[in-house]
């Protein structure tokens, strides 16, 4: 084989069309994967939208692949690698390692953090080529289609939470229950946490209660600070929609000590006033994904407590579809595209 | 002595009178203080202005007292206090033990919080009865007329400190030297971090180096947090100022995984967005002042460091003046008022 | 009823006789307690053999009490108690809030810890007197004697392991699978960790894997170490039974930064190096026990996992028997006595 | 200039000789640096004596090297490194970037940590060949002779105190004021510490008090834990010095929560007995060192608080004489190479 198959956006908020490129090789520390699913993401909006400066025309998309490793660059077996090998490629395509926060070894804040479909050709294609930091293997009992979506939606929960302040006797209330909150509710349930699901509607208790929840919260009821200091005040709440309004009315239901989790990125800001944080000792913290590693480690969890993505899997040629649903909600509840 | 003077306010933002009363006698784990000073603090405008639930009428505020324990409750020897002792009163006036942060020994953010001048007649008085778990030991070096500032405005910035991630190398920013800020300098120099002053005006840079500031940036010059990108992004920001706009200002300023503490209470939203805190993974953190232990913690620390407030000492018949220098922002910087 | 019986130890290593006594009152801010269950402790052989300065004989031992509270002292219905409630009182039996770690809110290393059955008479009776800071609520769910071996057992390991620096997907290794080890695995498990159960024999791996271990170690097998390096490396070992030597032995199976918490108190000196420590930055962590909230959080958690303690159960008057079995390791895993 | 200088030691335990080698050419993400001088430390001695696995010979030891960058391999320029640059290299000398600490950021505990005159040819020479995240840039307020010592000595204590658990008002001891131990107790007393040197002899107190301490403790006057009691406790101990002993007898001389932070590696046993951690609730942790970022932070502090290395320089030729003055202890305080 000398091309393959991209997904591609040949200008701002453009269509997808399916080209033939040629095959990229590797360079030093890189390798190139043949991809078997990549998860379409709500981030991928901010690139295609030219929302970020400098985002290369026409792009390919895609922060959320998994697949086979099929050829080496320089030095990549040195680093672990092997032809053959199952690795996800996500949100984190790998860091500058010359930055002050990639020296402290805070690789996730990198000055120069490298996004696949932004800084190189995401995984909207037959294939990537990514630097090795930014490969975390799969478990053998997780199928392309599910690790995909971990690369980026599971490890930007899974790390949320476990990098909170909450403890396995504390109440942790998740905000949303999509593509995120889903598997934010079965992560926070398998780590013992006393879990209450928010979301819109009397009518998704159910499926709250089926993914773990041991509470539901209808945030259409009545005010969602009452309803979380009836059960004693949140820890904390990990908000995976990105709503600021909302966000915000979640503050007043924290315990003392509790901390708002934000990972629902938007630019609006949030009406928290200091004395709403200040009695209490209550905090607003921006959790910013994970690297390689972390979703290595999300993966693992997952593959050990049977944790899966809820996916709509399409065929690459239906990036179009499949961008759709997941821009307008419809999506139940990661959106995957395969190429064959 | 049977009776003793106080400085009341009869009904909501009246003017104080001075009156006698009769000498109250401590109950069980309380004991009374001849008062030797007591500062006066914004925050006693909450009460004054009846601006919490439940304020009592006439109304004898202030919680930065600081005087000789002169008559003890049953029990009180047995929790280790005598008659002589130098003590302080401050914002924490004592705790539940009983609701849950208290059984979690977490006393500041007590359901039923005590705050003298309100939960019970404060320092502007020659006496205060308070229960003993709010009391701090005043070291030796330390006049009243410097404690008592310590048992709130001290504190306060001590503990939002010692309590942040902030490590000796980092870069720490003051936002306001006003009257807590003037002190958070000079502890954040002595703690041996990269010390920022913020305020208005090129004119109080001498001042603020004075302090022990490294570098001072006038906010009224250009964009603030433009100013501590410059200097590498601070990993803490202080904010002692009640100015939620001012606050949120800084947030672009904080290096990754830096934080804003805010300390200066008001209702008022910050303009804070989820995409300013993700991708850097900061966040914004109410600090809510800190214990009797807290305070004993603060004195020590600025005994051996030769910290000290700046202060006007005034006497309790001249509590009107003291409280109109406060609340106009003529101080400088603590306002303390002292019995005879 | 004006009296009820105890079972007491004249002397020093003495057998235990039943004894009646007057019923005591409760003095202020304590409680009585209609003893219904109580769980006989390793623990309270260093009471019983007058291992501690200043032993009180006759001995009432026992502080894994549950039962109900009959009558209140003065101040217990403010600090939120009634006759009825269920509580236990376990080996955190009150602190004295005004030594500087209670000052500071960390009441289980209280420089004068009140311990049941030596600063006062115990559980092993049909009746106890406690200030109220030691008693917990027991959840619904709960039985008497499934509650009181949670008021120390129960709490050492669970406390032991929440306050660790181990994560969800991190390996944690449960040393010993007895009394309290065999509560330590069900509680790691239900916290999403991945669980290795080291302890002697073959034979016991069906009964590890049942309590949720996801792996055994044979202990008389070969190196623990190199079997815990073979699983990836501990990120926490936690050590319930009271060998030095083994639990020493651990240390070169502990992954980078993990810690060793030890939790079986002995005084013989582990044999640990600094070199052990530094080059993978480990650490060795003495946990003690839990305060009464720790207790209510150990409870809650079990309630809704679904987790009990092992129990045989007794009579008081067997209390020579229950006492032995516990003392040569024959009990299957806590004696439990109950007054009738 | 072809060759260059360097102090080698032929076979185990021999002595040093100083021979020509060829000037050798950085690979890819290396440079070359020209060294300006070199601290002799006692971890040297593990190599010279083949204490450690593969150790090869003929040896250049030496992992506290300062100078200036003279040569740059592939892709150096574009990790931020130029020709002239001035900067260290010390005990981290890099780390492989693809084992599971690398991976997570922890470099230092890098299961394949490459140091310097052991993985590499170190400073003991004209020039030295670094991978570039060994690279710390030396601020210009200090001399190359003052930030090689920084590059182990410096950062192990910086680092070991930053990383405690002690906050500005708590006791710091630290044991030993030797080649470590005077940085410390500076970095300590800078860093707003309660500050207690411990040492052998009454002679030393005034050096302790000079460089800052606020107490002396002479260890051959009486046990150090009671006289650390008799001060309130410490919250951290620092050991420097190599004797398990030492370290071990200054454990019940923590306060409660308090941490014995070992830093100086010897393999023999502490003997520290679980009884003695678990009731206070004490710790002994492992710290190891620091990275290139770490030395670089170390240097900044260092440099605002006007902090540097006691030091005797000597002539690379005299290799031999500055070797076995650290040695025999006879340094005052770090022995320093420069090459000419």
């Amino acid at each position: 084989m000398n091309t393959y198959r991209v997904a591609q956006v040949p200008a701002p908020n453009g269509s997808f069309e399916i080209v033939e490129r040629e095959v990229p090789r590797p360079g030093p520390r890189h390798v190139r994967i043949a991809v078997e699913a990549c998860g379409v993401c709500r981030s991928d909006a901010m690139f295609v939208s030219a929302g970020m400066p400098g985002v290369p025309f026409p792009l390919v998309p895609g922060h959320e692949a998994a697949g086979r490793v099929e050829e080496l660059g320089d030095g990549a077996d040195e680093m672990g690698w092997q032809v053959g090998d199952r690795v996800t490629v996500g949100w984190f395509g790998g860091s500058c390692l010359h930055c002050v926060p990639c020296r402290r070894g805070d690789f996730i804040v990198c000055d120069n953090l490298k996004i696949p479909g932004y800084a190189y050709d995401g995984g909207f294609a037959e294939a990537i080529v990514a630097p090795v930091d930014a490969l975390a293997r799969i478990p053998d009992a997780l199928a392309a289609t599910d690790a995909g979506p971990m690369a980026c939606a599971g490890v930007t929960v899974y790390n949320g939470l476990r990098r909170s302040s909450a403890r396995p006797d504390d109440l942790v209330a998740i905000q949303g229950i999509g593509g995120l909150g889903h598997l934010a509710v079965r992560f926070a349930a398998a780590m013992g946490y006393e879990t209450v699901a928010i979301a819109r509607g009397a009518d998704k208790a159910d499926f709250a209660k089926e993914l773990g929840a041991h509470h539901y919260v209808d945030s259409t009821a009545g005010p969602v600070a009452e309803a979380l200091q009836t059960l004693g005040g949140a820890k904390v709440v990990l908000a995976t929609a990105g709503n600021s309004e909302a966000m915000a009315a979640t503050v007043d239901g924290l315990a003392p000590r509790g901390e708002l989790v934000v990972v629902g990125a938007t630019p609006d800001p949030m009406p928290v006033s200091p004395l709403q944080l200040i009695l209490k000792g209550r905090l607003v913290r921006g959790h910013p994904s994970g690297t390689a590693q972390d979703v290595r480690d999300t993966m693992t969890f997952a593959a050990r407590h049977g944790i899966r993505p809820m996916t709509e899997v399409l065929p690459l040629d239906e990036a179009n579809t499949a961008y759709r649903k997941m821009m307008d909600g419809s999506a139940r509840f990661r959106m995957v595209l395969t190429p064959s």
